[in-house]
């Protein structure tokens, strides 16, 4: 598979990639997920419809690809605190950035249930990778004694993190911001964490 | 307002009410809120549609009414502590209507960024009500020196109920159960609470 989606890959430089994923996630924050279509995409990239699907295989894959490459990792984040590291999280998207994406997750939350190629894709490609490198920020913080390692809430981190996120525009009608999320982790994230 | 409100409904009996409400909620779980329309609803209820646009105004209005209809207040909830009143307020849904009312949830939350109608009226019929019912509880356990009335978390308790209901099928792939939520209020919504 790994050697399979390199090869197709290889047939775009990087630089048309990126330039393609762009365009991609403009479309999708103007129209979201659902009546983004195909054709559409073609027409915004100037690229064929036989391309698109020869790499990328369909839409779920094309628009998990997108989300991922315009999302930064967590691997480099390491200020030496569990405080700190979960801020640094928040603070590598700035508010504009954050707004878009709030609007792009709650489409995506609802599409990925009616798609389950696109839940498939969204577990592969974003969730497992998040949790991955959120997990090694509480494994540091264990390794510190900062948390204990069985506290309940590390199951939750995730929940906790995209539920805080989702939620602030439906309860206060106004969209995620740096702040707003800071507030959340010293409040909510960390108190459950290193209870 | 609400002399009017009660001149308006008055038309039928609450019998036919609430048969009326629950064949729209039947409806509203088949097709989600975006493509639920007026003339499915009268043709579902047998209802003019007149009748409908002269009861409920619209299709906000309306749909708001059937989601509040059906949830139980949070008023009666006292049982002495905390933990035991927000249990008690998770095991008022048994687990088929949870994971019925969670995938509601989730294409409203979409639903009423598109639609200031709907978000007006599940702000007002829904999350302020909810707020004030949970506020009580809180209020009481503050009363009781369990938690400190200026805990920070005590502003984000609607955020992390509503997100730890909202993300569990889109991170676990399983709808949110009375298991679930009690275990997540036990890992973060009591210890961020007390902390």
């Amino acid at each position: 598979m790994v050697a399979e989606a390199a090869a197709r890959r290889s047939r775009i430089t990087p630089e048309r990639e990126a330039e393609l994923y762009a365009a991609v996630l403009d479309l999708l924050r103007e129209v979201g997920y659902d009546a983004l279509t195909m054709d559409a995409v073609a027409t915004r990239t100037r690229a064929s419809k036989a391309t698109l699907y020869r790499q990328w295989g369909g839409k779920a894959e094309l628009v998990v690809k997108v989300l991922r490459h315009q999302k930064p990792h967590f691997d480099e984040v390491d200020t030496g605190s569990l405080r700190g590291d979960l801020h640094a999280m928040v603070l590598r998207d700035d508010d504009c950035h954050m707004e878009q994406n709030s609007a792009l997750m709650r489409g995506l939350m609802v599409a990925v249930h009616a798609n389950p190629d696109l839940l498939a894709a969204f577990k592969e490609w974003i969730v497992e990778p998040e949790m991955s490198g959120v997990d090694r920020v509480l494994q540091r913080a264990v390794d510190r004694g900062e948390m204990r390692a069985d506290n309940p809430a590390r199951a939750y981190i995730i929940h906790m993190l995209i539920g805080g996120f989702a939620t602030r525009t439906l309860i206060d009608e106004q969209p995620p911001t740096q702040a707003y999320l800071i507030s959340y982790i010293d409040a909510v994230v960390l108190p459950a964490l290193v209870a």
